[in-house]
């Protein structure tokens, strides 16, 4: 057992060692041997862990699409659906970061089809995974609409402020997004209540 | 003054060879002897036009968010507002390579301070020029909203239907994408006519 739990957790390291590299170098930048140097170890443990380049990267952005939806859950249970979203916003240096390495590696994958199609399997599990703890909300909404496509015209509107906030951060200053996020609620006929 | 338009066109078309690089190997893979032989030049032509790989990709940006939005605000003068920002999404291949450039260079701007600087310029003066096209369409919508508002929520929906419909194109068929716009606007209380 403590074998298994150092395996996952040495590979979760060097999967957020691998997020840092991509924040400062792009995915392209990003190769095997900066990543072992960021994470403090040689290119041949990283590559123990991870058989290659792709592995590595998509095994990133799924830490990261899971950690940020698993806080989003945490959150939705026990405030609001605004602070749940504002869970998923580029509003610190974290979530920031976080948004980076989802935005990069999107825009890496449009012409690297394998690439795109394991962030695609990864981001669509994320999303089914999630969908339940926003069912409520969202059928409570009620006006005959469904779900599925309130949650669609959700995830946009958060993708867009996302995008928008990560390319003009000075146009989208934290208090602008959450403004931008809460009207959009509004919009929708969800709860908007203001932040805890 | 032919020595002139010539030097504009050579440019232009130094430009639409970079977007075709762009979209099959991305910004990273996209050099200037790549670009230059999908142009069908040395690359001591492409390096005549363009100083750098930067200035290159900053102009390839800069024609491509000037080709869409002049088109969306042709479209905007003689049809409605659905079918101008329906002409930014990615609906056919020529306006999805569009999309996969703007991605595709925002992703790799975020790791690249210069690059990101000159794409937000460009950004918002094709932003600023598009703007008056729509504030009457965007006052009528009246209610006592900001246009400029108003202008930033339009902005978020487009942009995130853009990335989801990118990055995942089985989900966001041409008519998924419309239909999303188009509830969009009907939210935001602005016309949605069906297309002509």
């Amino acid at each position: 057992m403590p074998r298994v739990v150092d395996h996952k957790k040495r590979r979760e390291e060097v999967a957020e060692a691998a997020w840092r590299v991509i924040e400062r170098a792009g995915p392209d930048g990003a190769n095997m041997r900066e990543i072992a140097r960021e994470a403090g170890h040689t290119t041949g443990v990283v590559t123990h862990y991870f058989q290659n380049k792709r592995e590595l990267m998509a095994f990133a952005f799924e830490l990261m699409v899971d950690r940020s939806t698993k806080r989003m859950a945490e959150v939705a249970a026990r405030s609001g659906l605004l602070e749940a979203l504002a869970k998923l916003l580029p509003l610190d240096e974290g979530r920031r970061r976080e948004a980076t390495v989802w935005l990069a590696l999107m825009g890496a994958s449009l012409a690297d089809p394998g690439l795109a199609e394991e962030l695609r399997q990864r981001y669509r599990r994320a999303r089914e995974a999630t969908f339940p703890v926003f069912r409520t909300t969202l059928e409570g909404a009620g006006l005959g609409e469904d779900p599925d496509e309130l949650a669609d015209e959700l995830v946009a509107v958060v993708d867009g402020i996302t995008v928008d906030a990560l390319t003009d951060p000075e146009r989208y200053p934290p208090g602008r997004q959450l403004a931008l996020l809460r009207r959009s609620l509004e919009r929708l006929g969800l709860p908007a209540d203001e932040l805890g």
